[in-house]
């Protein structure tokens, strides 16, 4: 790596092929920026034959991405096969096994595995880097291990998934709803075939996980990530909370706790929430992502920008390129693994908060009464209460915004209510942002 | 260096108060992620007495803070006097000529110096780092030469001056008097006694011309900054804008053009600008800092946080201190000085924009008329005009906003009718941000 690094490539997908035509398109300037030329030497991909703008004769080919971790002429391995195992998981442990550094775009991979690659890359001294799994091209893992290194952040949450943020905000402007957005998502490239992953919130608990991890010193804990997605948002539901003062968006909000305070521990969850308009991020429209920490020195940081596509990923892909060629291969969590300390999962029940709460019900007398005294009986308070609008099954809506309360008494309330035939369809919880 | 860092801090303000406060409060966490202790050893303010919350005897306390630079027991000296020249320089190539790294948050300084102080830092192999000097606790100096790294970026604008900012949203927020505000803010703590730095865009000027040339890779040059303030904007432009969809922001903005083009060349500007609700800057308010930037691959980032106070800009301070322990002494503006291009000035005359113009005229016949000719001989083509309201000087106010055109044009409208009994005052002109 004296004179240049040379890099492997694994995956030529929509973000590799973005590398390359980053690395060509700005050779020369990140030559000077980086102290030297960053070159990409081996490829692996499916399919050799596909059109990607560019030509593969000056890369030596390689069929099997895993062979790319032993060869003696890369310095870094960079690894966008994807999938939290299989040949990615394979390939970065090859990869850090054979002393090359590793830079990764694979979000779920770092959050079921990172600790055990950090480790590996620690003790061999090399570096691993993955600023391009969480928020795309924002340069937030970096900001939070790095620019906000001298806080102790206390929270931090963001919307991590573009292409829930992109059905959010056009169910939001254009008053459709989700079904029909989510096909148009799928047309327009923005949601994939199977969409789960991002809209059941899956995707954002990985990156969720991950920063945890960076802002708290903890060990990652994908598992307690507390995940639901946007599938039952209903555009009425987003009328409602317009006419509130608020828009919905899935946050993925991780905090921790003072030690014997009643919620201590870490506190990690994904849901969709009413965000006040007073807050930047009910102005993330679109694909955006958006990241705030609240540090006790630097108070509220916010990073926006976008969260996935080809050119966005490359940038953050590129740059951790660039600070290995600056030499820099510090610790992949902000410090050692073994500083990072096993955080309890904090229980929900005893965090208070506001919330908005949407039944269909049957269009007879008593309904009311009975969400009410459900209400009551839970303890939770009723700070206004809408009945309006037809549900998509036939039944009445009727939405209510709770006062501050824990949030053990909410889901009580839900409790009571389960198995009602007043019910006709699921209820939607949202928590409300007061941030 | 090699078991802790021990650093000289000259300068027990607001913001070395903080320093020392921040590494006491966050003492253990910082070792982790620094990988050793950072350890205050030697102080110099100008007051030994003052009380600032702690005691001074752990610190050797050194009357000439120049005299800082010299000492054997010190890695690191952080500069928080202030000024572009006196002690504050004196001790910056003291510091550097005895081999120490340098940490400063003087913008001033490195506006003025930063090259010539970058240059004495990377022959000798040291870390010249200046993170809250530019946007307070906002990791934007990082963001910009690590996190967009990999981009060339085409622009970098954003509000770097807090005062200005919250006066400007106080006066939205509450219909007052910029005068009125300004008093307020003083009364505050949030503008100085003498707030010209602040309010004439000079400071904001400083800030971009760093920020320039870390996303250009353009040598720093302050004198080009074509800057004004906010001291002319009236409360009624303040709503005439917010009539039409707008608000007002300090702006700091600089840009480069094509070569070939008419613009071509770099071209930075401080303006109070018309800034629509749907972009993120118009959602910054208070004391609040953003910084937004745009690369080629990446797209438009947006980093908003505290631009100023003690606590903001002690975080920034101690980051670049833990990336110095971490080992990362890398050239201070994104590449070697020498990689720095001088780039010539753009002239602003054929930049296309819309603009807002505003008029304190007579209450009489025919005024209108000589606007509107004005105009057109010049060839403004112009949108929307509204006569609303009285100005101070008891004139009437006439307020437009122009079609996009050149600049020019609107510059030899001005020139027109500079003189003219008609107008009571001097015309107030302020872009619009259409980004």
């Amino acid at each position: 790596m004296k004179d240049k690094v040379r890099v492997a490539l694994a995956g030529l997908g929509t973000v590799g092929a973005g590398v390359v035509k980053l690395l060509d398109a700005n050779a020369a300037l990140i030559g000077r920026r980086a102290g030297k030329p960053i070159e990409v030497v081996a490829v692996s991909a499916r399919d050799r034959a596909l059109d990607r703008g560019f030509g593969l004769t000056r890369f030596d080919w390689v069929d099997d991405a895993t062979a790319l971790a032993a060869r003696d002429d890369v310095d870094v391995v960079v690894e966008l096969i994807g999938g939290s195992d299989g040949p990615a998981l394979t390939l970065a442990r090859g990869a850090l096994g054979a002393g090359k550094h590793l830079v990764t775009a694979n979000k779920a991979m770092i959050a079921h595995h990172g600790l055990e690659l950090a480790a590996a890359a620690e003790q061999a001294g090399l570096a691993l880097r993955y600023e391009a799994a969480v928020a795309g091209g924002i340069p937030v893992v970096k900001g939070l291990s790095e620019g906000a290194a001298a806080n102790a952040l206390g929270r931090v949450y963001g919307i991590l998934n573009g292409t829930c943020n992109f059905i959010l905000s056009t169910m939001e402007s254009e008053g459709r709803d989700f079904a029909d957005v989510l096909a148009e998502a799928q047309r327009l490239g923005y949601a994939e075939a199977d969409p789960s992953f991002d809209i059941d919130g899956v995707d954002t608990a990985h990156k969720l996980a991950i920063l945890a991890s960076i802002a708290f010193g903890s060990r990652i804990d994908f598992a307690s990530v507390a995940t639901s997605g946007i599938r039952a948002v209903l555009a009425a539901d987003i009328a409602q909370a317009a006419a509130l003062g608020y828009r919905i968006r899935l946050v993925g909000l991780a905090e921790t706790a003072p030690e014997g305070s009643a919620t201590a521990g870490l506190f990690q969850r994904v849901h969709p929430c009413l965000v006040p308009l007073s807050h930047p991020l009910a102005h993330v429209t679109g694909s955006l992502n958006a990241v705030v920490a609240e540090g006790d020195f630097v108070g509220r940081l916010t990073f926006e920008g976008r969260g996935a596509g080809g050119g966005p990923t490359a940038s953050a892909v590129v740059a951790d390129l660039v600070d290995i060629a600056r030499g820099r291969t510090g610790p992949a969590f902000a410090m050692p693994v073994d500083g990072l300390v096993a955080m309890p999962a904090a229980a929900a029940g005893e965090r208070r908060g506001r919330a908005y709460l949407r039944f269909s019900v049957a269009d007879r007398p008593g309904v009311l009464a009975e969400i009410t005294a459900a209400m009551r009986d839970a303890n939770v308070s009723i700070e206004s209460l809408i009945q309006r609008g037809r549900a998509p099954d036939g039944g009445v809506l009727v939405a209510l915004v709770t006062h501050e309360g824990p949030e053990r008494c909410v889901a009580d309330a839900l409790a009571r209510l389960e198995g009602s035939s007043s019910l006709t369809g699921k209820p939607l919880l949202m928590h409300i942002l007061d941030l």
